[in-house]
């Protein structure tokens, strides 16, 4: 079982062809996620695969959000055995909505999909994106930039 | 000349298999980005296409995030004539630097990338995404979601 | 649970197009597999895809025999959460070796993967193929091709 | 000519990228089938490449089999100068049904096709898959399982 | 035997997805190619597709060229039994060397593989390019271009 | 600005993989073409892309012909912001009818497209196609052909 012991209360194990080189060319890789209860999978994206994810145990709410101009925000709650999919390079999130553990299994279409986590890339890569770009785009102050960046 | 007086002061001008019906099977379309002095093409990613981008009028300061775990910020200034390139599936933006106008042109590796601004997909969709989920992710208060989302 | 009350004792419950047609063009699948106690799923190839499988419960022998000249059968025993690949178009199978039963999850990488299970393909297609080609393929008497035939 | 005095009756000549390398990333290869008469190429898939057949000299009859569940086997006989397709990953055959010598030539959608002849894979690996396993899945007694392996 | 009473002395038989509609989706295409004696199949190229020839009877002289800056001729005499590729797109084309009929069998990597015959299509098109263009490009008198020009 | 002081009046300056490594596996690259008054940028085809092209100065007829038979010539005269696209393989060219400098950026479907200038590679490859194959298919005396090479 994946350490879920951490700020969002969820570990993600994969199996990649960073973990498994025979996964070379053929253009497919797994990961489990293990959920605290409510613990949540944050919002990202997998730059290279589509994903399809099933539950093994516990109950999941699940979402992804379209491409602008929509920017429609699509969610269902998953139960164990239901099965849901993630498009390409969309930004999607989990939550465990039940009180215990919860586990998913999912595939994704790439040997090497990659994981862009929103929060951790936008308020915390290295070296620091400048405050006065994402104060512009998030329309907030700096001071509210500068709060969320000290966090990660 | 695209309309920049917005929030970020810039516009996007794109040709895609939308506006035209002729790129259809062909894996390609074209952008132009005007900017406005000082504005911003806030942090977005296309789904489905890399983004080659050269500067036509203009000093551009240009960067990306790699993926996870690195979550490394690679940026560069950019001057007439100069090219960049953003990685498919990414986050990126530009800033105008200069004091005049700027404009770029940058063609994408799909007839339909698709744009994910990130603040507004993650703070503006429709419906919003649970606070809850969101405090988490960005590990801040709700009331600091609230004043986000109450932007988009 | 799949209901594994057949002559091979497991079953498989696919998601692909077919069940989802949200997954068209997006290229993957998801399938579950349910073994009863020495259940095995027969040998079989995926012409459009690779898979990529782990154990949920119980205990499974894995294999697949690679292609001419070499036909080099690789096999392994998998525990829970042990992971597995099944590169395309290959003939592979599964035998549940524990006393209970077994459950499998594998991905695969195309919304549309087929499944060719070879004795039902070879023995039992409608109409049959000619005996006396099947003969001299699997080198023995046409009594013997009869006699299988007969099963599916 | 290929050397037709084998178990089949028949012998494939194939320029891959591993006899031609030049063929390396352009996606085509070809092959030469002579055929004695009476002789057959026996029932095989090609994990990565769909097949177009024509013939050159003689008569054949050829076939494949679709996926399940339906399991439909689709026949023709070619005369000089017909073409047929085999499509990605079916197992399919052809049989000279002229009293004398034919010859065949296909070209394949891939520049590494790979060969799995069913009777040498699913009899013939090495080692042997289980009996058991074989037994179960063509639904015969161990004893016809072993029989058809002692031939490869 | 296609008929080679025309200007080049040469006939292209082609099975694509035109004549042979299932085909699609399988990247695969066929074309048989009579010459007559001492027949081109005049320079050409296939905008989606690699090429890979062989001899049925007589002998060809094949050549390719390859992209600027190099603009490399790759000459090759082939018997009977030969084979050889043209990369996706570069142009090509063969002349039986012999004193009598030729035959080859291609296979090309795209089911609808498309063939620009450069005279043509240069000097033939419907309308015409226009002349300035064409003196510019060939570097010679108008006058020539309109006598190529007639003839097509 | 590119050196248009050549024979066609017009200059190319790519940004592919072998100007930029970082473009590899990225499926994109980028030109810039300029054009002195009158100038040409000749007819040539690009194995490997679709081409999407868009004026930033002066005005440009453009165009393609389609592929066998019908060999349709599409034109169109661009004005600053017009953007046309070039199918892949398709030869095409550009004509600046302005009386000042042109400039364009076009984006290319490939890291690595390729180049094929038709006038070069059928008339001034190395070393020179056969002058007979040459007359037979242009339809011309092989003093014309022969005048044609001398230029290349």
């Amino acid at each position: 079982m994946g350490n879920t012991s951490n700020d969002v209360g969820s570990n993600v194990t994969a199996v990649t062809v960073a973990e498994l080189p025979g996964l070379n060319t053929l253009g497919i890789s797994l990961v489990r996620i293990d959920y605290a209860s409510r613990g949540i999978n944050a919002p990202h994206t997998h730059p290279r695969a589509t994903e399809i994810l099933t539950v093994i145990e516990g109950s999941l709410l699940v979402g992804f959000v379209t491409s602008n101009l929509e920017n429609r925000l699509i969610t269902k709650v998953l139960e164990k055995g239901d099965v849901f999919v993630f498009p390409q390079g969309l930004i999607h999130f989990q939550k465990n909505i039940g009180y215990g553990y919860a586990l998913a299994i999912a595939g994704l279409s790439s040997q090497n999909p990659g994981v862009i986590t929103i929060a951790n890339v936008v308020f915390g890569s290295d070296p620091d994106i400048a405050e006065d770009v994402l104060a512009k785009a998030f329309q907030v102050d700096v001071k509210v930039i500068e709060q969320i960046q000290s966090k990660f």
